[in-house]
């Protein structure tokens, strides 16, 4: 066989990451429901990385070990970030080898409207894409350790293919967010915009056995985006939300009508 | 005096804030240069959070004290990420009030490109963006501990004044960049994108002294995009960049193409 037979009949290399770590269920679903499509690597953090968004960790060093016990799989754990995993794995493990796609997931909990910005699974997808990958984020509507993943499994084998098969435009990767109800009752797929809805944090001051203040932040989602074109309004009418986000974060629009406030550096 | 006139002779509230913690050089900088402006308060991690993105805390407690024996400042530190004291600062210390601008910096280093993404600093504010404040960040293309602001702080003189008369636009802020050269060669300012260049990382293995492998992330600035509207280009032809960034990911302009895909629920 040829070089170039052999390249053609390869099967597609997926890079599979999270930020909830390399234990939780949704990786695990999603790793095996992506093995239909190609040969899987797993590389995640050792430990749960919520929030952690884009950060990457260059002031201290990173582990990276491979999980001998697991015969199942492919699976290294680092102590790094969702955005650290994806990097050792394309410059490290992988780095004579073509990824062709990263999927990050499946979050447990949504990462729709600002929480895209906060969440280390949507983060691993958008390294990917700046690295010039096909990437994908899947997230569950669902909190739980052991929620239901059919509906999100659903989404995963409609979307790998397509995405492996289509490719996605350069800056570009995708943002998925299933409901958390029966696939029975899920409507379809919808394609959408982030919501302009934000956290309202809440700011629980405590008082530590020394007499100190602590301070535990949570809060709610302030739904002030009504509109029914975005990521939220679909997973709360039961449909499968998937936006498009790119990595250029430049205002584009706001371009002209900024140059008009003509900035000079002498007065 | 009415109530009215009393808010209109009131200071802006100026909010600043960093990734390279609250006894930076750069921060110190900035803070002295807001109060010409408007009553400062400084609300930064206790340590260098370079890297950390938008990174919030909520699964620890977060820690905030002011610091008494700075006579000068009204400064709080935190052991959170810059994220997590923009809001303790929005939503607990300053939730009385209406902030009117958030800065962000002088970062010791440049946030062009990609790393933008990365930034702790640019994420600080984007947070500010996202809960409807104005927000600039503000980076020196200079990583020195003790390096010469002269030329960023030209920025921020005429960046600050404009910005609390203006007002940006919804979900827009500014990400600013300055060369590090001295401010008598700086050309004047340039309102950019941000280059499509990246990170290709360099993955250091070495072996501690247990034999076990580690790994240290350095790497190199891509500059495949060639093009001179970017920021890359403006700070290395020795103008102030200025890239207006937005907290909506959507890549809006592959909606249209990707509906095309016709996603079904059901083969």
């Amino acid at each position: 066989m040829s070089t170039k037979q052999k390249n053609k009949t390869k099967k597609p290399l997926i890079l599979v990451t999270n930020d909830d770590g390399v234990d939780a269920k949704g990786i695990r679903m999603l790793a095996d429901t992506a093995r239909q499509f190609g040969r899987v690597i797993m590389v995640a953090p050792s430990t749960g990385q919520s929030g952690k968004s884009h950060a990457i960790t260059f002031n201290t060093p990173l582990r990276l070990r491979r999980i001998f016990y697991d015969p199942y799989f492919e699976i290294y754990k680092t102590n790094g970030t969702p955005t650290d995993a994806v990097k050792l794995a394309q410059r490290f493990l992988l780095r004579n080898e073509k990824i062709d796609l990263v999927i990050s997931g499946i979050n447990h909990g949504s990462n729709t409207a600002t929480s895209t910005l906060y969440s280390g699974t949507v983060a691993a997808a958008m390294e990917g894409c700046i690295n010039g990958l096909n990437a994908i984020a899947f997230s569950l509507c669902d909190y739980a350790h052991n929620c239901d993943f059919e509906a999100a499994l659903l989404a995963a084998k409609k979307l790998i293919p397509m995405v492996l098969e289509k490719g996605l435009p350069p800056h570009t990767c995708l943002n998925v967010n299933i409901p958390n109800i029966p696939i029975s009752e899920i409507k379809g797929f919808k394609i959408t915009r982030q919501a302009n809805n934000y956290w309202d944090e809440i700011i629980d001051e405590r008082t530590d056995p020394m007499g100190r203040s602590y301070y535990w932040m949570s809060g709610d989602m302030l739904r002030v985006d009504k509109s029914r074109d975005t990521d939220e309004w679909a997973v709360s009418h039961k449909y499968i939300s998937i936006t498009p986000i790119t990595t250029d974060l430049t205002a584009h629009n706001f371009i002209n009508s900024f140059k008009e406030w003509k900035l000079k550096k002498d007065k």
